[in-house]
């Protein structure tokens, strides 16, 4: 299998944490996309995936898979055995909604500030990302607020509950932690009184599959390269 | 099991689709939503739904399933028989990633043009979903320009096979066809060429689960009410 993404990037975070989760590295080949210089939004790669989004699992077939959670689906259930993405209907049900939920809530939001409201990718990126318009800045800083209530609420889940979707860590915690180092390195801090959501990024970052994969390794030279 | 929600509105529309399809609508309770009143933004209702966001599932054991993925995951698989999420893999990721596509590419965006660019739900809910600022109604158009580019996007999937995610009708049907719904109720048409969308639509909206859930009933007495 091919993956084409970037490495540090955060949707490509979430994928090699799945793959280091289900022992798959070594099935993995790499092919590392120019994303600073907007590569993702050229013919070539949109013939693969059409919303110009990294990550895309090609499989041996040659069949193109994107949207990091259906990449994980895929990737989870290779072996008949799911550990990220539930086994009953109500573990399903509630590992969706709460995937669902991290990255429309806290994902989206971060990005969109990172895109809006800040030099984002640089130059090449900016036309496709954010165009000019008189609302840009504010929106973008409202994406930013959205964030920030985000992690009260996430908080106030990992107060009552060791995961994000219960119990057992799942795909739902890679999202909301993956998040956390994107708006770490946006600029975003977790409010300071998220004690809960502070001590359950820690854990996170403990475990095997992520220890290697925090947020120090997080858009590493390209951002500097560009004075970002 | 009770929902949340409110009949006519997209979302809404999708999970009476699947319920259709499992032979489920006599076990549920419905409970209607005043979102015309922004019901689903007050504090009882976050309470179930922080994303203040129908249709909401909760079952009998108190358990409350959002995110209309979420849903369909839970009721496709509560008989061990899923029909429409997907079995192999391979399926499940095919489908989860047209299921994404469609959401974020079509539905988002006919969603924010009917938001921002247009009266939308009327007055109570404008504060809630589009506040004032600079940019508003221009965000809206782009976001009805891209809906357009996801008809076109689509279009040609269809004109390659039956259905949205390949041979089997799947979620990932009942997202576009809701999806499409929503455009024309808020005003944007399928573009005249796009012929083989056209007839995707004929052939979904006469399944059995979806004849009586077709476009006609969509935002059925609200939005004349508020003369939108």
């Amino acid at each position: 299998m091919k993956i084409y993404d970037r490495s540090g990037f955060p949707n490509p975070s979430r994928v090699r944490i799945v793959l280091a989760e289900k022992g798959l590295d070594d099935q993995i080949e790499f092919v590392s996309v120019d994303l600073i210089g907007a590569e993702h939004k050229q013919a070539p790669f949109l013939a693969m995936n059409p919303a110009g989004k990294i990550p895309v699992l090609e499989l041996d077939d040659g069949t193109l898979i994107s949207e990091t959670t259906a990449i994980t689906e895929y990737l989870d259930n290779l072996d008949g055995r799911p550990v990220l993405t539930g086994t009953t209907p109500r573990e399903k049900a509630v590992i969706h909604m709460m995937q669902n939920r991290a990255e429309a809530e806290l994902m989206s939001a971060v990005d969109g500030y990172f895109h809006f409201a800040t030099p984002g990718l640089g130059s090449a990126m900016q036309p496709y990302v954010a165009p000019e318009w008189a609302g840009r800045k504010e929106w973008g800083e409202r994406q930013r607020d959205k964030a920030i209530r985000a992690m009260i609420y996430f908080d106030g889940v990992v107060k009552n509950q060791p995961f994000i979707a219960g119990e057992a860590f799942s795909m739902a915690d890679i999202t909301v932690f993956a998040a956390l180092n994107f708006a770490e390195a946006a600029g975003i801090a977790i409010p300071g009184d998220c004690a809960s959501l502070i001590e359950w990024r820690s854990r996170i970052s403990n475990l095997p599959s992520v220890k290697n994969r925090s947020g120090k390794e997080f858009l590493p030279e390209d951002l500097k390269r560009f004075g970002v």
